[in-house]
């Protein structure tokens, strides 16, 4: 059987090393009996502009994830409390398309707590037992990692998402939660 | 020809006047011919906690996707610079599936310009003419209105972004650009 191909989603291709974080991400993946697929394969065309720049990526990322096999998600907070925003269109894409779906974050404390980290610790109750901000917006306090649609389109289709606890600075960069992701999705798809 | 049927994305399930809102939204796209499908529409089963009940709002809501023709995404940002990250999971689901995509925004500063404010105006170009924040994390600058995943995934399989500038205070409620991207989306379903 030939081996299963797994994209991996993340924000680290905005780090100054992405380069380096990538590279070790796709050896990690070959060692582990999968066929890495990442942004930043496929050289991108010249364009004329930013805009048609940010087109042609978001076209060569599709492609690159129609010929993936499963996905494998980085969900750690990106500059703010949730998860980078790329990163969950492409979680959302792959479940569409029946594709087995894993997931990880490197930051321990759930949706619920960063949500109210976010609101300096002021929160209330509704009438209706529903935790809200001072804002009066509901704060998703499920226990969910992010937004339930992800967390909950990863766990519905039988995959996994490892929830790591990186030291504090190494949030985008450290590789455990993502060896731990991996190595369930290697035995999977295996 | 049967009317088409769009599901309505968005944060304002977390808004205190939520179903105020969403019973708008379901009204114009009623009005405008096309046939609404919401989160909120089916009822949620009983649960033993909090976890079950979410992972049961994400099977309704991918079968409630599932079913519909097209999507209208709102991607204002929420809580933080970036849009609401469950709207993004769902964009891409229904990307993937090749359903009409369309999308606003009620907030006309783009992803650069509010990273950049994330970063209270502290940003750099790199030697790779790069523009980075004082972390060196890349600044998505391509004029977009969020990550390129999500204005691309619309643009370019023939979609309809809308920008809009709503009023300080209102970008979560108001409803002007929804209006323009409903009427742009009827004429290409109707």
């Amino acid at each position: 059987m030939p081996q299963k191909s797994v994209y991996l989603a993340g924000p680290e291709v905005f780090l100054p090393n992405a380069r380096e974080i990538q590279d070790l991400k796709i050896a990690l993946t070959r060692e582990a009996g999968l066929v890495p697929v990442a942004p930043g394969d496929l050289e991108f065309p010249k364009t004329d502009s930013k805009w048609e720049l940010g087109l042609a990526i978001s076209r060569i990322d599709e492609f690159l994830m129609n010929s993936a096999d499963a996905i494998i998600a980085n969900l750690t907070p990106f500059h703010g409390i949730a998860a980078d925003t790329g990163t969950c269109f492409e979680l959302g894409f792959m479940c569409a398309q029946g594709k087995p779906a894993f997931a990880y974050t490197n930051v321990k404390a759930d949706f619920g707590a960063r949500t109210r980290a976010h609101h300096n610790g002021e929160w209330y109750v509704d009438a209706d037992g529903r935790p809200r901000g001072p804002n009066h917006i509901m704060i998703e306090d499920l226990g969910f990692a992010d937004n339930l649609m992800l967390h909950g389109g990863v766990l519905n289709r039988g995959g996994v998402f490892v929830v790591g606890d990186a030291p504090a600075g190494a949030e985008l960069t450290d590789l455990t939660a993502f060896k731990q992701v991996l190595a369930a999705a290697a035995e999977q798809l295996g």
